[in-house]
């Protein structure tokens, strides 16, 4: 990172036109000793006052401070801003047809985003330099739709440079629409609405190097518990672009519904759906794989098996436990069910279920789930257990896993049956299947990733790791979003409580985590399951603190969530702007007089 | 309450037309032992087999199920249903001619609830009974626009009848606009669209008698913290009056930020506000106040005084600590600031900020606020000091509870001045002043309330109410409905977290709290203080929890939430449906299956 030369002299000369006041604008901002200070604006100090972006964007320690996340390559600007002027924005893009669709779409949203910061268009001064925004992929590559995949070089450099008078320019270079998309959004986040001056500004010159620390850098949506539209969705892709997350996991179905569209076989959904109203049909997924591919994201389906189901199947005979009461007695929560192994008509109907997943999401890697099996609820069947014993398999906990592993070699021969091309990746819960010493017994690690969700500091982690497995973190005590809220099936607080704050996602390390085993951690996922939530909170569950895991999974920060925390407020007033309904964190006044609010403002800034 | 005759039967018999199924409809519902069961529609049960809303009214403990709060007096139906012709419903309504408006926005809204409810207006089926409302005021009233007061009678009875193949008709009876308005809210709650035959039904018969609990059913809104538009408060307004809730306690101001308009002292919001779009203007309360009355609810002022008050008045040298650092020496949170009572100038400022207040609000009881005045930050004023020392009083906490008994005795004044007609009930938050023995010295029993914001179980309450003060109750220990987010000066979780569940706000029984003085009781409110909300999280915040208020002051149940849980899963719908973004609770498989879900249902139900 550059050291910035002293901030306040250059930033009154930057302010090269004629200003004319907002008439009731009261404040601006100065950049005093790396701090944006709030000062009323009066004949004196209006040449020289800037706006609270324009301060936050060069005010700080070395990085512009509208960035999120944070770069983590080498970053290097002038503390100069030019007025751009927003009619004359021209963008040189890759010609090759199959992404024709692509750039298009990142082009509106580039522009759409450049006004959201705008409060009243009407007011925004005529004129600025042109800007022409160049994208430039530097491999050679076949023509062909893109695809997010483990091996996709994510990363980017950003050059903002002009001459005198003339145009300014940015140029993005990458591998492919990927790494070259993340460019465009970092490039958004420097062109910034200054309401002293009403224009919009660019930073006159910045190189920027970045590349994301993990590969996996996702949120999970549980759909099944409850229904959440494909607006709703798709706004949750629009965030996700903005921090530069990649992997959209979908839990599409679970046993309490089943909103899936399966063609060849109908019965599931209509029996299975909430209501008629509430089944994602086969239009719907596509429109939303795509609307993620733009946004740089991998939509990922998870079909949950062998527990997690119930609703849809039931006139099926072969689900183990179907709503069974005491519910308590035979799964986690309510309802109950789960698949019966043993029933040879399952297997073609999941291979069903498996070959629309696949022509619809083309995933990389598949999620076949595999959490909460309960032995009891199997060991409640008498079809179960006539099967076990003829095999001349006892009835012990040792039994009813091996069941499990001839349910996960069968379902796994499904999806390789339908995944034409290759042998795709899979990834699997933590569970009783992946402990020691089952793991090893039924589990390939060339062909299973393991998504952690105990605490991050379970040893079982460790036990996974040692053994050569990649995991994805999603550990409870930090990344499950919808831990805090009241019970469900009891009074009190629900099983994870208390809610977690943005600060321990944010700290929640994952070198810590892996220890000697970093290599093999493929990234993390926030996780939202659905039993308390729907869409009028889906926002404000996810945002801003999936913006926190995003940072830590692209910028890895060593420094904890107090460094970051200036700049967490002004992104957060980002997404609301960009119709994100982010949750506040602090009153605003936090946000106006920065470092003002924290407990040890004084001792560490006065 | 009247024992219903076994209802399968009767229901089977009440479907009378020809019935043509939602060609897409899965499933319907039958009433078995008083819970409402989802069956699959077919040839057989189609004829019987009704909606969920339809069964949820009848289907239950001998009061209709999709009324919130439960009626308190004696109720009275017959488990029969009749199609009423949406676009034939006649008002008749009361003539006075300075509630006119009042009655015609009661009217638009009636009807925009009916349709909230129905999914697609397309598919109504045409036909029905015409349906007439008559609305009978029972005193002889002037012709003055109503005011709700601490005297106002808010019951009501509401009777539907209907002979033969004629109309439909509903008659409420009231002393005044307020009671009245609460049975057009009951019986729009009767008033069913049923998505199997796709048309609008009401009970056939019903005599409902209903009054409150108690007389003072609020929420509180901080407006300081975090800003919230005009839009997001008549949210509010929508839902409480769903739920008769009567008072919206606006506490407008505080450190943080000045957003009220005051003509008389513009430099208070120009300087105060956190931004020129974040005033509201006296066109925008006078709309807000108006909103409230058409509603049923007061919108009571706080202006909260000595401590909470800063930002905006910063060029006046009448605040004591203002912004000081570090703030935790001077103030409960950032940033600082007290009046600084020895400055004779500040009270014409104060007289100005009441008169327009009240001309405004026009208030029956008015909030002094009042609540959290540090000693240390009166202590650090070296003026104040002064002042102290020449009038012989020492500098002991005593003395500074005195300064600010002469604080308030000034204030009062004021306030005295500008509410021309008569000296206002006035609110005070519980405080050092309202401990003994200082509540004795400074505050009368005749002119001041006071509002409980310890927990409920604090021995002050008792202190306080055997001394004869009446008391408004938000204990924050169920009546906060900030507590449990992340913390916001530091790490971990807020002070008063976890999450309030809805359960815990609806035992929050205030005769327990009062114990021999429950006479005293006004009522209660729920408090949002926005440091950590703002208009994205306003309605989840205070949506279904501040429902679970509303039963409890309007009802006072003897049962506890369990008995509640399926009708509030069911009204949390309705709320949904009205626009209302309330947080889910369960997933929707419990609201479809009614009690299926609690950790004993077994042991309760099968």
């Amino acid at each position: 990172m550059k050291v910035l030369a002293p901030l306040l002299v250059v930033l009154a000369l930057s302010v090269q036109r004629s200003c004319s006041a907002g008439d009731d604008l009261i404040y601006g901002y100065e950049c005093q000793q790396s701090r944006c200070v709030k000062v009323e604006l009066d004949a004196q100090n209006f040449q020289k006052a800037i706006s609270l972006p324009v301060c936050r964007l060069f005010c700080g320690d070395g990085v512009p401070g509208t960035i999120w996340p944070r770069p983590s390559g080498l970053v290097n600007f002038d503390n100069y801003m030019l007025t751009v002027d927003p009619d004359n924005i021209q963008f040189i893009l890759p010609t090759l047809s199959k992404q024709a669709h692509l750039w298009a779409a990142s082009k509106e949203r580039f522009m759409q985003m450049l006004y959201a910061g705008v409060p009243n268009k009407n007011i925004l001064k005529k004129g600025g330099r042109p800007l022409i925004v160049t994208v430039e992929l530097q491999s050679t590559l076949d023509d062909v739709v893109p695809k997010l995949t483990l091996d996709t070089d994510e990363s980017y450099t950003l050059q903002i440079s002009s001459s005198n008078n003339s145009a300014a320019t940015a140029t993005i270079t990458a591998s492919n629409y990927f790494g070259a998309r993340h460019g465009l959004e970092t490039l958004s986040q420097v062109l910034i609405y200054d309401d002293i001056r009403r224009e919009l500004q660019i930073l006159a010159r910045a190189d920027i190097d970045d590349r994301p620390a993990f590969k996996w850098r996702g949120l999970l949506l549980d759909t099944s518990r409850n229904f959440f539209s494909v607006k709703s969705i798709k706004r949750t892709l629009d965030a996700m672009a903005v921090v530069k997350l990649n992997t959209f996991h979908w839990h599409i179905t679970d046993s309490h519904s089943f909103p899936l569209e399966v063609k060849s076989q109908p019965e599931l959904y209509k029996l299975g759906a909430y209501s008629p109203r509430k089944v994602y049909s086969h239009e719907d997924i596509a429109d939303i794989v795509e609307y993620g591919r733009v946004r740089g994201i991998r939509v990922m389906p998870e079909f949950d098996a062998p527990a997690h189901v119930g609703e849809g199947w039931q006139h099926k005979d072969m689900i183990a436990c179907f709503n069974a009461q005491p519910w308590k007695n035979y799964c986690v929560e309510p309802p109950c069910g789960q698949f019966d192994p043993t029933v040879e008509d399952l297997y073609p109907i999941l291979e069903d279920i498996y070959r629309e997943m696949f022509e619809l999401f083309d995933p990389d890697v598949f999620h076949m789930g595999g959490d909460e099996v309960s032995v009891d609820c199997w060991n409640s069947s008498k079809r179960i257990q006539d099967w076990m014993l003829q095999k001349g398999w006892g009835l012990k906990e040792s039994d009813f896993i091996r069941l499990w592993g001839h349910f996960q070699t069968e379902a796994l021969n499904r999806v390789d049956t339908v995944a034409h091309s290759q042998q795709p990746s899979i990834t699997l819960w933590t569970s009783r299947l992946t402990d020691v010493p089952y793991i090893d017994d039924y589990l390939d690690k060339e062909r299973y990733n393991i998504q952690i969700w105990t605490t991050g500091g379970d040893s079982k982690i460790k036990d996974i790791l040692k053994r050569g497995y990649r995991i994805i973190i999603s550990n409870y005590d930090a990344l499950y979003f919808d831990c805090g809220g009241p019970g469900w099936v009891q009074g009190g607080n629900n099983w994870c409580s208390p809610y977690i704050g943005w600060q321990k996602v944010y700290d929640n390390d994952l070198d810590n985590i892996a220890g000697d085993y970093k290599s093999q951690v493929l990234g993390a996922e926030a996780a939202i399951w659905s039993e308390q939530i729907d869409e009028h909170t889906l926002d404000s569950r996810f945002w801003p603190r999936a913006s926190a895991l995003a940072e830590r999974l692209w910028s890895n920060p060593k420094q904890s969530w107090r460094s970051a925390e200036a700049r967490m407020l002004y992104h957060r007033q980002r997404l609301s702007e960009l119709d994100i309904g982010a949750e506040s964190m602090q009153p605003e006044w936090c946000l106006q007089n920065e470092n003002q609010c924290p407990i040890d403002a004084y001792d560490r800034k006065f």
